[in-house]
């Protein structure tokens, strides 16, 4: 029998708080389930630094990703109804972009590529073409098949409706970290009834639309986005901790440049120091390992390494204060200079740190990062954009909302009798 | 105004998935949460390996820490009817008793500490009464406070009552980790209401007894850990998993103690290898530190270190069988030589493992590890033991069950076209 | 001890499926509960027809009085930061208010007040200052109290703080039933943190309003609101129920009005059918009466009544299709003559009915029916109206939708030959 | 195309709290719940008059009905994995008995039924077989039809394995109202994990069994069942109702028997009074049709038939104390007397009455009421009945337990400076 077709003596299934089973027939699935790059998922968390705010947020991208893949398997094998079958290798070829989607994310992701200037995306571009298990397990498909998963995850996939499924202002993605996210932080928003949206889905050429009598489902959902964004991903201590995260990066990357002697070597860091690294030095990198070096780093003599460190392993963050960069730049310099004179060095301990978010976007053809806007059928079989229909979806439609924040460590500035100090709270809090 | 009575000028609450909320007033108990060596616990997991069969398993002994303190501090400040106010250092002994508890846990407990022959108790010890910062801010309160409330952790303290809330046969841990670990593994056991058990609680001298009326609810309650030490904390492929990681230390132990050179030394772990640790170098290791370690070690020459290390990192586990001692000792030797015939060193590649637990003990005075049983109080004030009462209690009471498996490589076994390997296959099954 | 202090010598419980547990631990509340009058309370449905839509929503006011109760005593029990203590009278009121604001609905309250022109509200406070078991209770706390708790739910009361509790666009009704009714119709809709509101509301001297940063999870009650009401309250097959309802009675208010024999007398309506009810007959009427009647009625002679009471009963709704008042006013015209020439009745077949909710509205001092908004408490104090702050809330601020729908019996017109039938149902569609 | 084989154009979907959706595709399924005598079914409590203490279960026999329908709907077409196709008939057959199998119950089912010495099967076979809708649509699939959905519902089915799934130990009947009892009472028991039961069940020619390593799972089960019934369905205060519905009943039998004068005539009981009633008489009583009597009769001359009219309608229940036959006979006696000195009537105001549950039987071949034991299918294919295996189950079953109560008037024996009122209490205490 053809690998692509084979099928586990015996379902498999995961106990999952989500979704309570996730279920598993196909050979090809269960394979790269058990690869080394997919479980390394298990050692990179969902939500980055969350779980400094929310403690319950410890939960890994290996959960999420089978997750988004058993929300696929029951669109798939539930069956739009009006489509015709799919084929099993176009099945196979979604199942496994949306088991695979989040496979190139690195540590603390987030934080991580923006001070190397790197991209998840790519990566998980060269792991599935790369020498790796996954790849191995996909080739035997076909010699093809990885670069189909690749495309679907790439959005150049030339069948539309699958990479709606995988990526679109409504899919499976998100309709999992949104009710996973909520569980395991606990909080009451994220919630919606996906089993409602399933059923309104339909199939078009282009992409995956609503029944128009699941609009109220739909805007629930991205009302559930909207709130999550503002009450959990955006969390201002989260992003404290994300702050200092990346200055330690910087940090080590100035000491590195500038020939400082480590007690502890950054062995794992140097490539990406020297911007020289291979797939497989990027693939080591995990969570457990950036913690591991924070921690002995805690010990180096470098005292802005040190500290650092020392916060965000014992989660003594930043303090934040509101700033409005429009009126407020003048603030800015003048806080550096009175940092400067505390002897703080504010390229470390004065930061800040914008998060803006558009819950939805209607069609702006043309524009960079347009977005697939989400589409509502008519009983007629008309096709109408979402924020049309709904006031409440148009009201937060298209518009970004940005919220920026000044980091600063306030233990240090409340801690003494220092003048100066006091100068620099009263200039941060006013 | 003295540091025990100190509130914070606004209740702080963490978000939690099982009690919605954990609610703080006390500077003492805020001051202590963010002491680096209570941080600490959020880099060990509450169910070790747990998470590689359970995969929502990933929450962390810092979160139920704050779980079982929410559930202490519930029963002291809505009181106890019938008990006289409690003095506020009586209060927060006990609160930080329920907070601090699990504060000696190491790395993957269990195997670590079985491995090295240490115990987690002596270390909740030593950390409350070292150079610490936990140690710290417990002397703020006063000088014999830190003692006081190791002494309640030790059983030792002279209020039974007290003690009995932080360990006994229906305490606040047990409560708090039952509905925590149903939550984050998803399985529906766990499950009980500790609302109702909370209000038919009665303060005796000796110990908290139940009112007869909720007797169905504690029946619930041990049916819950009953349920769930055989689903989810005994699973088979779980203590898998940990039968490879005690192999990884054995053979990092065995081949530090026979010279052999590591690429990648074992800086943390020399001093356990050498049983001359320090407290500051038991409480640097947690599950970061060893997974990085791991997934160094799998790079090392030696096969046996590296393939088990391999196999933990990246779930390649072994199999299991079921395995009578008193009936298939000889069984064992048999195996043994196979194994040895076959290139298979047995001492890491056929592990006998049993688990055992005992839901519920009645009194069994004198005896080594003697339990206070559960009492019910009836409506004229006599207290009779649970198991007297309860015929579902008393099936399981005082009768150990125990679990015995042999664990083994079988993907080396299934693979190749080696005789040997079959008929290992064949005694193993047979 | 005076009666209003007076304690029950347990605390008694309630348990409940949305609020865990109720607790009673005043002597007036819990003898307000064993009146005859809140008793009867079981024996109307909280949400009228749903139940035929949404076969879970069998709840009663009951329990949904009960919840008020329950959210109430938390506030006062759990206290208003910054608020001096309540005395006890000014909480018993509170309480007895909260209880009682639904005391004088009748069955299926909507319907039925619309076909007799009756008003609930009035009925309640009949109920609390006439001759019932509910004044007398209420009485023992001192003459007057019956008037104050009236007073609160007339929203006359001089503490304006107090009515915000029991009546404002965020009050603990609302709180409640939206809980309430998203459990038992099992929709996933309805949900929002009620604990987080509950400790960001603040007192002021004219309401509660909420501190700025609960602002997030005030938005989240306002979308439930506005979900529940588009999913569930205004459901077309619930309306139409509601609509079958309506024309039951009047019908047999015209058969009485005309003379027509009844084999079974509208014993329990005459009074009504005559505007010269007294109290105690309105409180007699409850909908397991109704539900008999109609049962009985089913075998009366005249075919109008006989088989608008078999479709209510026995489920066999009218269909429904959209109607715009603006645009097709004619059609109305024209559908009622084919109507006639078909030989249906008009007045009974074709029944226009149109839904409109309002889900939240800032204020517009003297307008008819203004509504106190909510306000958030900024940091330094100030209040802000929470459209004004955030753009959801604003989407749908003070936008009234109307939902108009014209309510006829499909089966009647699918069944035969008939071509005015077809025509009918051309018109009615197109 | 033949009846049996019509679908719906559309799904159909009903919300549930319980099973979130019950999914209807089948013509005969949609016609059957739309018949009267199934709609009836709303207008009939679950629980009887449970709902006097757990004021959320309020729910009637259609929703468990519907629920019970949906499990066994699961079961069969996601398959046994094992079992050959269902051919249509025997599919519809099972569907069909899963849903009609409570349709011959009665308003308050128990009480009624013990009052007039009827029973709820033989009027479930009355309807499907009679002149009704029911039966009416259950013929167009074939003449024979509703005499096989009878047959299963009867037990007399030829095919065992469709009868267990609808009344064995383990059948869809109780896995749906132990959890939607569980959900609308609010309490904790009563959940267990149903999806991993309906993925262990294995069918064989007489019956389904449980595959061994399910057995954790219906362990759970069991002890649901077992902890349900001691807390809700065995409940004493809604025994003291059921106890006073009795004797309503009784009450009004006797006033007619001994030519009593009505004020309001019992229409709609003369026929079961004198034991010659008509099925359409049956199926006319429902809980509403009570509940409206009740009221009427509350204003009855006869103080008896008044007064424990009021006590149901207005919850003014009977007290209740323990009461061991065995060694108290002689104090029935004696309270006989005293009630009869106090001129209250023993036969109405002083009642014993028990409550007995069997959790689990193993089987008793040949013995009266023999039920059919739980087997686990162990991995070479032998059966072993579960109480075997599990010491839990081992531990109840087989062994009934019972729970005897008098229940009387306390507010009237209270009430008075009667002296012997007082003596009648310390009686009933002692």
């Amino acid at each position: 029998m053809a690998y692509e077709n084979e099928k586990l003596p015996e379902e498999k299934v995961f106990k999952d708080p989500v979704h309570r089973y996730i279920h598993v027939r196909d050979r090809v699935i269960w394979d790269v389930i058990n690869t080394r790059e997919f479980q390394r998922l298990r050692r990179i968390r969902q939500l980055g630094t969350t779980y400094l705010v929310f403690h319950g947020a410890e939960h890994s991208r290996f959960q999420h990703s089978l997750g988004v893949y058993e929300i696929v398997r029951r669109i798939i094998d539930d069956g739009f109804s009006g489509r015709a079958e799919w084929n099993e290798e176009q099945r196979l070829v979604t199942l496994c972009a949306a088991l695979l989607h989040d496979l190139g994310h690195g540590p603390f992701s987030h934080a991580f590529e923006k001070v190397f200037n790197l991209d998840h995306e790519h990566f998980t571009q060269e792991i599935l073409l790369g020498q790796t298990e996954v790849h191995e397990v996909l080739s035997r498909v076909s010699p093809d098949f990885p670069q189909k998963v690749a495309d679907v995850i790439n959005k150049t996939y030339p069948d539309k409706l699958v990479v709606s499924l995988i990526s679109s202002q409504i899919d499976a993605d998100r309709m999992d970290y949104l009710q996973r996210d909520a569980y395991y932080t606990g909080v009451s928003y994220g919630h919606f009834d996906m089993e409602r949206i399933l059923r309104v889905m339909r199939p078009t050429e282009e992409q995956v639309v609503i029944k128009e009598s699941g609009m109220h489902a739909v805007e629930d959902y991205i009302m559930s986005r909207y709130q999550m964004y503002w009450q959990v991903y955006f969390h201002p201590v989260s992003r404290s901790a994300e702050v200092i995260l990346m200055k330690i990066l910087h940090r080590a990357r100035y000491l590195h440049e500038t020939g400082y002697a480590f007690t502890q070597e950054p062995t794992h860091f140097i490539s990406f120091f020297e911007k020289e690294f291979k797939l497989k030095q990027y693939i080591a990198l995990d969570e457990s390992v950036l913690l591991t070096y924070f921690q002995l780093w805690m010990e180096e003599e470098d005292p802005i390494l040190s500290d650092l460190c020392d916060r965000f392993v014992n989660r003594r963050l930043f303090q934040y204060a509101e700033f409005d960069p429009a009126s407020q730049y003048m603030k800015i310099g003048e806080l550096m200079k009175l940092f400067q004179q505390a002897g703080l060095d504010p390229e470390y301990y004065l930061v800040t740190d914008s998060s803006s978010d558009l819950p939805y976007d209607f069609y702006r053809p043309g524009e960079e990062n347009e977005r697939v806007p989400i589409y509502l059928q008519m009983k007629n079989g008309d096709l109408r954009e979402l924020s049309r229909m709904s006031d409440v979806v148009d009201a937060i439609s298209g518009k970004r909302r940005t919220d920026h924040k000044i980091y600063y460590p306030e233990d240090i500035l409340m801690d003494g009798s220092n003048l100066l100090h006091e100068e620099i709270l009263e200039v941060l809090r006013g």
